[in-house]
């Protein structure tokens, strides 16, 4: 394997699955002077990639990719963005995927961890250095304290604290990030959803929190998972999160400040001050 | 306070929710050669508690629910059925109810247990005993073994392994009683939503489960909280819970045998042999 300065000169791989993450990554990399290539996966990934040197690939064209990367002269490697776990029933092997197929099947069963684990533990085989976003852009991290102007009041901070109970106890399990707590009642837990499906859940399930009073109450809680491999999967919040917040009539949004990427940050910034909901980086609580 | 053996020979009283099981405990009781008295909550009671003596009310209306237990000579009293709890916004509040408002108030804040806690500690102030729907009606409990004819397989069992531990971690917060877990992969948990729109939930995230192959995966696990008050809000299944794991995809359902309850159990198994689906009872995971 090549040594770490060699790595670093190197291209930098982007597997690219849905959402802002993968560009925002390519945009951190190529703004400190790095060659970026990324593998956009087809149906996941956003066109927007197509402003950077790409390959398209489908999921489980293990071949493709591991040519795209290598024809990059990729050695250091992201994988970013989801793929959500459904998609994985329509995969097409390539050639390269079948000569690996152990490693494919593995990725069946068991949590999101293990899934994860097994795609970054592949691409290691393979002689890639697999490194998080927050290794690229550390400036994704959240961080600690208010990231707008509004902060969470005596009830809000209550139900973060709830909030992070809960997902502490799950994540011990290899189960969701996030949670929803309004009023110490736990409204939402989340599991293979996603956090977009679980706020659209809250917001039915409350007609209350708007027609009985204009305030909203209630907070997003979202962390990693304690063991969470941080190279894959670091759970992330944008502008779209904010948005979804605000409908399901929620006050805020609580982030474990070291472990939650948060995407397009300006912009998610605007959003919440727009709306009034705090967004608040956290000290998670230690797992159950 | 009456004596027990007063207790007993009185009247029943049923302040009755939605579903089967205040009607099935009414029957029971009957059986017994115990007279009872339905207080059914419009727009959550069945129709069909009008075969047995009854008393309408809205929620809220406590002094209309206290006259007519008294007047029908109830002193032992069951909660029984559910009433959702964004209903609650929609209280109207009466002259009894507006004497009790400090009770009233605390029910807004806190999980389903402290809320179903405080309605129990209301009508205790008022010299009911209020007694759990397995103490009228014991055969109502699951208990432990298959309930059908089908039995879970290996992979069944080790997907229950992991739904009791994650049940059991939530119920310490006072969360949810139920999750879906198939391949080992935690498909969903319950938090305010309730288990049917908790299974819609996994049908609509698993269209592998049928796309792929025929057969069906995943079993939905409930149990009761660690220190659920057994006298209010028993967990439950019943046939249409059955129709629902089959409409999700799963291969069935394990409850803890002796915290769940069964309604119409005799339909239930039919439901669940045609579609063959287990139902077992087993013992939960001690609280984390």
């Amino acid at each position: 394997m090549a040594g770490p300065d060699k790595t670093h000169d190197s291209a930098l791989g982007i597997i690219a699955g849905g959402g802002a993450l993968p560009l925002t990554v390519a945009q951190s990399a190529r703004e400190a002077g790095r060659a970026v290539h990324i593998v956009g996966v087809r149906g996941a990934a956003e066109e927007a990639i197509e402003a950077f040197p790409h390959t398209w690939v489908k999921l489980g064209e293990l071949g493709r990719m591991l040519k795209a990367l290598n024809d990059a002269a990729c050695r250091q490697l992201i994988i970013a963005g989801g793929v959500r776990r459904p998609d994985l029933a329509n995969i097409r092997l390539d050639l390269g995927a079948i000569a690996n197929l152990p490693a494919i099947l593995s990725l069946t069963v068991g949590g999101d961890n293990t899934v994860l684990t097994s795609v970054v533990g592949f691409f290691e085989s393979k002689g890639f250095e697999v490194v998080g976003a927050d290794e690229i852009a550390p400036g994704l991290l959240a961080g600690p304290g208010p990231l707008g102007a509004r902060r969470p009041g005596k009830r809000d901070r209550a139900d973060i604290g709830i909030g992070l109970r809960v997902v502490a106890s799950l994540g011990a399990l290899d189960v969701g990030q996030a949670a929803v707590v309004a009023g110490a009642y736990v409204l939402a837990v989340e599991a293979a959803e996603g956090t977009d499906r679980m706020l659209a859940r809250c917001g039915e399930l409350r007609p209350w929190g708007r027609s009985r009073s204009r305030r909203h109450s209630g907070v997003l809680v979202k962390c990693a998972k304690p063991g969470q491999d941080r190279r894959v999967d670091l759970p992330a919040i944008g502008p779209d999160t904010v948005n979804a917040a605000h409908a399901a009539g929620l006050s805020g949004i609580a982030v474990a400040a070291s472990d939650v990427l948060v995407i397009e940050r300006e912009r998610l910034v605007e959003t919440a001050d727009r709306a009034g909901l705090f967004v608040i980086g956290v000290e998670p609580e230690q797992g159950a």
